[in-house]
């Protein structure tokens, strides 16, 4: 008998006949003499609706709090209506909202984070034979106000549940089956991956696979709680995320990612001196702006260029400040591009293999793409290309590191 | 400065719309300088979709527990748009559930009774000058179930409130601006009534009268708190539903109601001997039907007639059981009629004012109507008549004692 805990987001509880057929892959986990803990979304297109209902009352800034009060009753209504639907089946079941589990949090609305769960009233319902369904995305804090993890904040509760009740496994079933080496719907060979660290989901996810979220995979990681992402809709086995030593296959790349809508900035010509980079970066990041690359070249002459890139949707803002901070700091020059996108290799293999950077770079001058930045970590190899080229450095990618690589055998 | 607290339901609250007209009628008695508390319902419909949910889910009967967790965030949703909808005039307000102000209540779903109101933060939150917002209709069990008062409790939530934090005035937001001396849509003379004392208001409330919950009603007449019923959409006074001692103008009828949809059943030459109303009686009260008007007239034979009233949709069900009970107890026979009607004057004058009764059979008489049965109370008469003649006996009955009766002066 294991302790398990299952999350379904909002499209898999869409309406009554979907949360119907979530009741029935609960109850069949129950009757394999499982103890169930449910963790649900709001039904698909509930919180936009009352997020417009906001709007219309509040004008353009709702309140926090009375805004964590309203838009937290969607998953509420999806709790009540699951452990209904639990109980048709004759499965006992029992609702919680974040109030009722203890799903305390700090008071900072619509972004709260978890401080503590009590989960002696979850284990008192499990122990008992009940279902626990219980509302994701949402806590309460020392005050007994209602507060919300932000968006997508089911995934982390579920993981925070799972973590304090010391579950077995937090399935997180949702409309894709599992995690793949890279966008399907890009690269028909794409393959579902089996098993993934919580190191390479994190780099995956951070790049734009959109399976999980990073909070909820860094939670997972801290706490060892075994995720499996699988599908809402079908009964295989999914994708695993575990602990780097629990991944048996080994491989050298295990994705290949991508992200368009990206923007890169160039200030030329900045005298090599202390004090430069703050007053480039200060403002720009004060603005709420991600700077995600950055590389700095020192030239002869003393001076150096610093090349970094914004998302897409703040370059012009951005430029804005970095020929403001340029004409301040005496640079030579500011030069934009909006037409970039990042493509990058993940995979745990990359630590222990050399030459696969050598490889990546090779594979791309093969196809005539030419590398315009360059970024590392242990276990990804991140690079800058003109938009154009995105789906072909993908394709590239994995058909030289996934479809011939993965066969290759690494040293234990 | 009094502390006011105001009751605005389901059609007040339809949609956003009338949730800032609603905020601004809060906001103007807030500005003239007093404390305001404000119950809400739920939007008008947003109770009816959820009970549609509850039935699809669960099937017929869902889970009292569940149930309530969920139709329960209907108030939810409109405590949080209507204190956005105040905070954007520029006054403070804060929301409060049921759990949030300690709105406890036994354990009994659906239909739980209020014990007890924590009035602690809410005079905090009022004397800071926020407006609070309470969700009607709903509390907490001793475990901190979210339980509701059964459908119209948010008037009962209004006055618990009021009583609680001893408000000056419980006052009423509805469509209609007050309580009639009958119903307007039958009789274009009907009046509004300036005031009308609690026990009125209970008789007239049980008779048919709409305005108010009875269950609210009692509650304020138990704790005193002055009631007053008015429009959403008109700034006219309305009702004051007040102590008897301070109902100035103090009419020998202060209204004339009607109930239809109802049914009588008389059963016939029952021997008259103990235990004989027992089995007749017992079997349709644990089928839960309500038995209103129930009249024995002894005959010389030592036999007697029981005739007696059940709403029109329970008379088939009342029927099969008169008849299995009748042939227990050896009755001569069973006729039921489910055309009938129950026509009542109210009014507090009556106490001291002889022939009410006389006036009002005579009335009746004038217009050959004949009376089936009569209840008398001492603030009230009621007849059954012939069914098709409602309409003409409520004409009659008001003209008689409203129209031309309304100026007889009392004796003090």
């Amino acid at each position: 008998m294991a302790l398990i805990v299952q999350k379904y987001g909002g499209t898999s509880v869409a309406n009554v006949e979907r949360i119907r057929h979530v009741a029935a892959r609960v109850v069949e986990t129950a009757k394999q003499g499982h103890q169930v803990a449910v963790v649900v979304s709001a039904m698909a297109g509930e919180t936009d609706a009352l997020v417009a209902l906001a709007n219309d009352a509040a004008g353009d800034r709702p309140d926090p709090r009375e805004y964590d009060a309203l838009v937290s009753t969607g998953e509420q209504k999806t709790i009540a209506l699951l452990a209904m639907a639990i109980q048709r089946l004759g499965n006992k079941a029992r609702s919680f909202t974040g109030g009722q589990m203890g799903m305390r949090t700090d008071a900072s609305f619509t972004r709260a984070r978890i401080q503590s769960i009590d989960t002696e009233r979850i284990h008192a319902v499990l122990q008992g034979g009940a279902v626990a369904v219980i509302a994701g995305f949402q806590g309460i804090d020392e005050e007994g106000n209602v507060t919300t993890l932000g968006r997508g904040g089911s995934d982390t509760s579920a993981v925070a549940v799972a973590a304090a009740l010391q579950a077995d496994v937090c399935e997180i079933y949702t409309d894709v089956n599992g995690v793949y080496t890279t966008d399907p719907n890009m690269v028909p060979a794409a393959r579902k991956l089996a098993r993934i660290s919580f190191e390479e989901m994190l780099e995956m996810a951070s790049l734009g696979a959109k399976v999980l979220q990073i909070r909820s995979v860094k939670l997972a990681q801290q706490y060892g709680v075994p995720l499996h992402v699988r599908s809402t809709f079908e009964t295989t086995e999914g994708t695993w995320v575990t602990r780097e030593e629990d991944v048996m296959e080994r491989l050298v790349v295990s994705g290949v990612t991508y992200q368009r809508n990206e923007a890169k900035i160039r200030v030329r010509g900045v005298k090599d001196q202390p004090g430069v980079s703050a007053r480039l970066f200060t403002p720009i990041s004060d603005a709420g702006i991600v700077v995600d690359m950055i590389i700095q070249n020192v030239g002869q002459d003393g001076t150096t260029d610093i090349t970094f890139t914004v998302p897409r949707a703040d370059f012009k803002r951005a430029m804005e400040m970095a020929q403001q901070a340029g004409r301040e700091i005496g640079a030579g020059g500011i030069e934009g591009d909006d037409k970039i996108a990042k493509v990058s290799i993940v995979g745990l293999g990359m630590k222990d293999h050399a030459g696969v950077a050598t490889k990546m770079f090779r594979t791309l001058a093969d196809e005539a793409i030419n590398i315009q930045m360059i970024s590392t970590s242990e276990i990804k190899i991140s690079v800058v290309v003109e938009e154009k080229y995105t789906e072909l450095a993908v394709r590239a990618l994995h058909a030289a590191f996934v479809e011939h690589g993965a066969a290759e055998p690494q040293p234990e």
